[in-house]
């Protein structure tokens, strides 16, 4: 009875990221515009300042700024125009006092201005001289040379994962490929004689298989990809079988179904008798989750786990443990967590870190935590919520009225 | 100058739903497990009772709950064992009084029992009886049929964009195929003399193309395709050219660059001559957005879409529109803002709505939003900023300490 020995949550962490070793940070390079939601395996450096010349931000007409001293709705300052700029060409004159050259949004500033009057604020006098009726400071409507980034800086950081917006500023300077983390490959197995597939008919009594397909799409959405998913009878010469083979072709293989003390017993055989080291951690001190084991083999890198049977408890021992560790090994950024306030009391579990699945209603500046309860194993607990709360082990649960912050399903 | 009849976002918007039609959404049936990201186009109906028998929560004993009346920690009842039930398989014999089953977890109650006695409370007494050490009332450890969900109920709405929760509660119900949206085919062209292309030398003064690689990685992160992006040098008939092609292949076409108004202008004549009813949307009262243009060519049921060539206007006006779009038209929930607390006054703009970018920072009992104040066209605001907060058009601005609600960037 390994049950006994259960690991906290911690702890299960902390063996984790203690034997989990660098075969699962590979990394590869690929095309910028493939890169959504991929994570940054270096950091990016800027490769030249930005901007490397002194850019408008109007379409107007490029000045010394002390020229304009005075200017004013009725009031206008005559400048010679001498040169009228490009978007991407380099202005070619120097401004001398009393003269002006035309630059649109984006362009450069000839040597010698110092400041953009907006063309609203100006008249053309005739072929080559402008009434300018703004007075501006030095500065006005310029972009100053590395004022958005300075060369050799760092751009974005190792652990960015990149949304629209990063993939904007890599292009902005240049950079068509990036170096990104390899997504982790998945074998997933669900066991039982009592499944079936979605799809197929059914028996009376006989159930349907939801881990392996929950436990692919959350895989999917970390981006990891899925080697194969498997369903197995409850055969242990299979079972063997199946995992030797997937070891070889996969970075994490996950065996889920079986809820029961016997069969997950038959799980941890059967990893420690192909795995080395094998099994680490047998059971969780979670709610739910607690019939969750974790172990390795080091010949061929291959995390090795088992998750509870019931779909929930099993969606949370893989959020918590492999999405978990992704985040940490990929150097990602916390998840950002919604604040709210608790609705009402939900309790601990003695000795045991509690994920309370809760909905989010909205509410006068913010948000309440509704808790949704069910018995285990309830499917519905998952349609009506958006998120979960934690209750640290040594809390006997959190009080209505108090600011919680919640996990958010994707 | 037909910028000046510029529309606020609130008609854009109402223009927008008034003229896509119905061509905007099609649907398609595609298998569960490359369903993750999707959103439903119909309602998912409970196919039947979940559960459709009775079934135990917990591996023990099915009993009637009246015969453990009075039992304790050292005061056994006695039961016979007249079954043992398999998980899968159905329960055949009928409990009567002083009688008892095992069943696993997720496995069925025979008739005749109302409850489970866990076996941690029981031990077996002989071959063919059990002690039992634990009074349990009717219904404990027990689901009953439909208490998860009822058949003919809706299971989930038209609108689930299908999460893993989501795909875990349809192979609950054996369901293998989903209907849904089919994803908007974008074509995304960018102009402008100026651009090169990431990955490419740039030679001083040139700008690489930020544009259609941002808006590219928008779209895909909404689940959009890309037909083509295409950068093109500014050129009327090439232009021209280049979006009737698209129109034949696309649901929507964007055109980004040139953020001057003589560019916008080319490209508002020249959707009007090639489409009908062309554009109806000249400009946005919008703060960074306000050089936007919408049109449609109904025949080939192409939205056209003019942005402006600010990279963080651009993603500002494909994100109110297109994105509030397909929510709308998908029958999407909202999406989930950030209650935070401003951390300094942000000004609004006169007759414009205001998208603010701000930075969400930690603090006791959520979160402040701290402005990112930036230039306009400076790409590092998108590498500061967590989301953007909207300020209505009829606001001075937000002050401190106001509670505001922030959109988040992916």
């Amino acid at each position: 009875m390994q049950f006994l020995k259960v690991d906290t949550l911690e702890e299960a962490r902390e063996k984790l990221l203690k034997e989990v070793n660098s075969c699962f940070t590979k990394t590869e390079k690929i095309a910028l515009d493939a890169a959504v939601g991929r994570c940054l395996a270096s950091d990016v450096i800027c490769p030249f300042m930005v901007p490397d010349f002194r850019r408008s931000t109007v379409d107007g007409f490029a000045v010394i700024a002390s020229d304009t001293q005075g200017a004013g709705e009725n009031i206008p300052v005559f400048l010679d125009i001498v040169e009228e700029v490009s978007i991407g060409k380099p202005a070619k004159k120097q401004i001398r006092s009393g003269q002006c050259a035309y630059v649109p949004t984006g362009g450069m500033l000839p040597d010698g201005a110092d400041a953009m009057v907006m063309v609203e604020y100006t008249e053309l006098f005739d072929e080559t001289s402008a009434a300018v009726y703004n007075a501006v400071s030095p500065g006005r409507g310029v972009v100053q040379i590395g004022e958005d980034a300075q060369k050799g800086t760092i751009l974005l950081q190792k652990g960015t994962v990149l949304n629209a917006g990063s993939i904007g500023v890599l292009a902005s300077v240049g950079i068509s490929e990036v170096e990104v983390f390899c997504p982790w490959r998945l074998t997933i197995v669900s066991t039982g004689d009592e499944l079936i597939q979605p799809g197929t008919k059914r028996n009376p009594c006989e159930v349907y298989d939801v881990n392996s397909h929950a436990i692919l799409a959350l895989a999917r959405e970390q981006g990891m990809t899925a080697v194969e998913t498997i369903a197995l009878e409850d055969d242990e010469v299979l079972l063997e079988k199946t995992l030797r083979r997937a070891m070889t072709v996969s970075d994490i293989v996950v065996v889920s179904g079986g809820s029961s003390q016997g069969k997950k017993d038959v799980t941890a055989q059967v990893i420690d008798r192909i795995a080395d080291p094998g099994v680490w951690t047998h059971g969780l001190a979670l709610k739910p989750g607690k019939p969750a084991i974790v172990g390795m083999d080091e010949p061929s890198g291959t995390l090795l786990l088992g998750l509870p049977g019931h779909p929930v408890a099993a969606m949370m021992v893989f959020e918590l443990l492999i999405i978990w560790l992704k985040r940490k090994l990929f150097h990602e950024k916390e998840k950002l967590l919604i604040p709210a306030v608790m609705e009402s009391n939900i309790p601990g579990a003695p000795g045991k870190t509690t994920c309370q699945t809760v909905k989010l209603i909205p509410c006068e500046n913010g948000y309440l935590a509704r808790p949704v309860f069910g018995k285990s194993g309830l499917m519905s607990t998952l349609t009506q919520a958006d998120g979960y709360v934690m209750v640290e082990m040594n809390r006997e649960g959190i009080n209505t009225g108090e600011t919680v912050y919640v996990h958010l399903f994707s």
